[in-house]
C-alpha cells in the first residue's frame, strides 16, 4: 500500500457526487471541489434561512447576522486567530493582498524602503506589491530558490535589511507545492523589524494552519481552494495592525458616521468590509471548513504526501519525465514531457478523464527562472486516491508513446 | 382590484418556496429573496459542472468558461451594453463606485475640480467620492432634494460648472423610492463635459435599463437585490473609459506580462478583474436575470407601483404616519409613526409576520435632511402581494395602538 505514513488512506470521494466515477480530478490547486455538505449548505443560505445582515430588526435577518458572525469565529478558530476581530472578509486572497499592499503600505512604506518577496510567487503576491512599490518609490528584492524550488532561507537571510519593511511568502507554493518554514521566515523578517505576510491560498487547504504559532502579521486565503465557495476569502491581520490601516473602499457598514463635512469609520474589522458582504460565502467557508476539520489537516496533509510520493515514484519511471520541485511537496506536482509542450500534455490526459492544469500557473517569473515557459501540474485534495494517479501516469504514458 | 394598471398582477411568489404562507418580506430593497431556479443554478453550478475558469485545458474547465463568459454577455444585453467587454464583474455596487472613484479618478481628477452628488445618495455613493476628492484636493457638492425628496434636476442644472468632472446619482433612491429622470441628468452633467455615473441597485430591480439609451458614462448594480447571488455585481462603463484607466488590484488574470522589472496589464475588463473571479456569482445572476426578463421589468415596475399606491393609501388613513418620499416611488416607501422610534415599528410589525428595515438605510445625510434619525421603510418584490400590504397596515396600526 503506498498510503504507508500513520494513518488510513482518505476514502471521502462519495462527500464529493458531483465527482464522476472514473474522473481524476487533479487541479484542486486552481480549486477545490465542493463536498455535498457545502453545496447544501448554501443552498439552505439562499433559501429558507436567506435574510441580509447587520441591519435588519427582524427574525430571519438578525439569525442570518448571527450566522455571519458564527462564521468569522469559526475562521478565527480554524486559524488560530486569537480574535475574530482579526479576520477580514474578502473577495479571496488576491484582494487580501492587495488591502494590505493599499492600506499598510499607505502609512507603513516610504520612498527607500524595501519589499523581499520569493522567486516562486504567485502574480497575487507580485504585482500588488510592485504597484505599492511603484506608488511610493520603493523597491522589490527577490529571493532565489534552491535547487530543488524551495524558498532559500539562507539567501534571505543574507539579504534582508533594516529598509525591509514587508516579507511576502507563498506558505505553500501554487506551482512546485513547496512548503515554506514560515517559523524561520517570520524570525527573518522579525529580525529587522519587517512584517511578514503569509500566502496561505495552497497551505490552509493542506497543513494545521495556526497562525499565533507562526508569528506572523498577515495571512490571506481563498474559501474556493478550501471547499468552499467563489469571491469568498480571508484576509487575518494582527489587531493592532489593522487597527492602524485607514480604510480601503467606502460605503455602507464601513463607517462611523458620514456627514458632509466629515466622516468617521468604524473599527477593524468593519472599516475594511464596505457593502453588503457576500454573506453566503461565508456560511458556505463556515460549512467548509467544519468538513476539513472534520477529516483533520494532519490527515489530509499525510494523505496528499503520499499521493505526491507515488506519484513522483511513478513519473520517475517513465523517461521523458521531467519532475520539477521538492520531494516532499503538499499535495502539488508539477512536470515537463520532453518535446512535448504541457499543453498538449493536459489535452491528452483530459482524454483518457485526467484533469491537469498546464500553463505558467500564474506565476511567471518562476517560470522565467525554471527556464520553461509552462509546465503540467497535477495537484491533490481529500478525494483522490490512488486510483487517480494510476490513471494520471497511465496518461503521461501515452503522451510519451504519442510524441516520442 | 388595487393593481388597477395596464397588466395583471404577478403572482409568482410559488417561484419562492423559501418565503412562507404569511410572511410578509418587505424589505426587499436590502436584499431580494432568491426564485428556486437561482438556487438550483448555484448548487448545479457547485455541483456536477464545477470547475474554475480562464486556464484549464480540460473540458469541465472550459464548459465553465463559457458560462461565465456567456453571463458577462447576458449581462450586457440586460442593461443595454454595445459589449461584453464593457461589464466589469465585481463584488457588488460598493466596490464598482470605488473602481471608479480610486481608478477614473487617479488619471481624471485634480485638484479643484469638484463632484456633484445629491442629498439622497447611499454611504457608497458618497464615502468613496469624499475619499477621493480628499485624495487629490477636489470638493464635493450636494443637490438638493424637492419637496417630495425627489433630486432637485432645476437646481442641479444651476449648480453645475465646468469644474463639475464627476456627477453620480442614484437611479432610484434606496430609502425614498425616488426615481431620478436619468436621461435629463446625463444631459445636465455632458452640457459642462463631465462624466455620470449612475447607481442602479434599486432600479436594476424594478425599472427597464438601458445604457445605450440613457447615455450615461458608468452604471453600477449588485446582483443580491436583483434576486441573484451575494457577492457579486457590475459596473458597466464606456470603453473608452475603462481603456483609459489605470489597474486598481494586481494579481492573477488582470495582467498581459509579468516579470521583475515591469509588469503589463491585459485590457478591460480583465484588468480590473485580479484573481480567481466569483465563478458561481456570474452564473447565478445570470438565472436571476433570465428569471427577471422572463416577468419583465415593465411588468415588474407596474406591479411594485401599484403595491405602492395601496400602501400609502392605506397609510395615510393611519392619522400617527409620516409617509415620505414621492407618490409614485418605485416599489419604496419610508414611513414615520409619530412618537415611535422606528426600531420600534419594525419589531412590533416582525410580530406580525411582517419585515421592514428601520434605520438610516446608509443614508445618514438624507436622514439629517429629512430631520429625522430613521425611517421605517417597507420595499417591495416580485413575491409581494395586496395580502402584505395589509398585513403591513395593520401591523402599522398596532403599532399605533400601543403607542397611541
Amino acid at each position: 500500500m503506498i498510503l504507508g505514513l500513520d494513518t488510513r488512506p482518505l476514502d471521502v470521494v462519495a462527500d464529493f457526487p458531483a465527482i464522476p466515477d472514473g474522473w481524476a480530478y487533479l487541479d484542486t490547486a486552481a480549486t477545490a471541489q465542493k463536498p455535498q455538505v457545502v453545496v447544501d449548505a448554501i443552498a439552505r443560505a439562499y433559501g429558507e434561512t436567506y435574510a441580509t445582515v447587520h441591519r435588519g430588526v427582524y427574525q430571519r435577518s438578525a439569525d442570518m447576522t448571527l450566522a455571519f458572525e458564527a462564521a468569522r469565529r469559526r475562521v478565527a478558530r480554524f486559524i488560530g486567530a486569537e480574535s475574530e476581530n482579526e479576520v477580514v472578509f474578502v473577495r479571496g486572497a488576491t484582494e487580501a493582498i492587495n488591502l494590505v499592499a493599499q492600506c499598510w503600505a499607505a502609512t507603513q512604506l516610504r520612498a527607500g524602503d524595501r519589499i523581499l518577496l520569493s522567486m516562486l510567487e504567485h502574480h497575487s503576491n507580485i504585482v500588488p506589491w510592485q504597484m505599492a512599490a511603484e506608488r511610493v518609490g520603493a523597491a522589490i528584492d527577490v529571493v532565489p530558490l534552491t535547487a530543488d524550488g524551495q524558498i532559500d532561507l539562507g539567501a534571505a537571510e543574507a539579504m534582508i535589511r533594516p529598509e525591509h519593511k514587508l516579507v511576502a511568502f507563498a506558505h505553500v507554493s501554487n506551482v512546485l507545492g513547496s512548503v515554506l518554514d514560515a517559523e524561520r521566515a517570520v524570525r527573518i523578517a522579525h529580525a529587522v523589524g519587517a512584517k511578514i505576510l503569509i500566502d496561505g491560498c495552497q497551505s490552509v487547504p493542506r497543513l494545521p494552519v495556526d497562525v499565533a504559532a507562526l508569528g506572523c502579521d498577515f495571512y490571506v486565503f481563498s474559501a474556493h481552494k478550501l471547499y468552499g465557495p467563489t469571491g469568498f476569502g480571508v484576509l487575518w491581520g494582527r489587531a493592532e495592525l489593522l487597527d492602524a490601516m485607514p480604510p480601503w473602499q467606502g460605503g455602507g457598514s464601513m463607517i462611523d458616521k458620514v456627514t458632509w463635512e466629515r466622516t468617521t469609520y468604524a473599527p477593524a474589522p468593519g472599516r475594511f468590509e464596505a457593502g453588503t458582504p457576500h454573506v453566503i460565502g461565508a456560511l458556505g467557508l463556515h460549512a467548509a471548513i467544519d468538513y476539513v476539520d472534520a477529516i483533520g489537516l494532519p490527515a489530509i496533509h499525510a494523505h496528499e504526501t503520499a499521493l505526491v510520493t507515488q506519484a513522483r515514484e511513478a513519473l520517475r519511471g517513465i523517461n521523458s519525465v521531467r519532475l520539477l520541485g521538492p520531494e516532499n511537496s503538499a499535495g502539488i506536482v508539477s512536470f515537463m514531457v520532453e518535446g512535448v509542450h504541457p499543453h498538449d500534455v493536459a489535452t491528452i490526459l483530459d482524454e483518457g478523464r485526467v484533469a491537469v492544469r498546464a500553463g505558467h500557473h500564474c506565476a511567471q517569473p518562476l517560470m522565467t527562472a525554471l527556464g520553461v515557459e509552462a509546465t503540467a501540474r497535477a495537484s491533490f485534495g481529500v478525494y483522490n486516491g490512488p486510483a487517480d494517479i494510476d490513471a494520471l501516469v497511465k496518461g503521461v504514458e501515452r503522451v510519451s508513446r504519442i510524441f516520442g
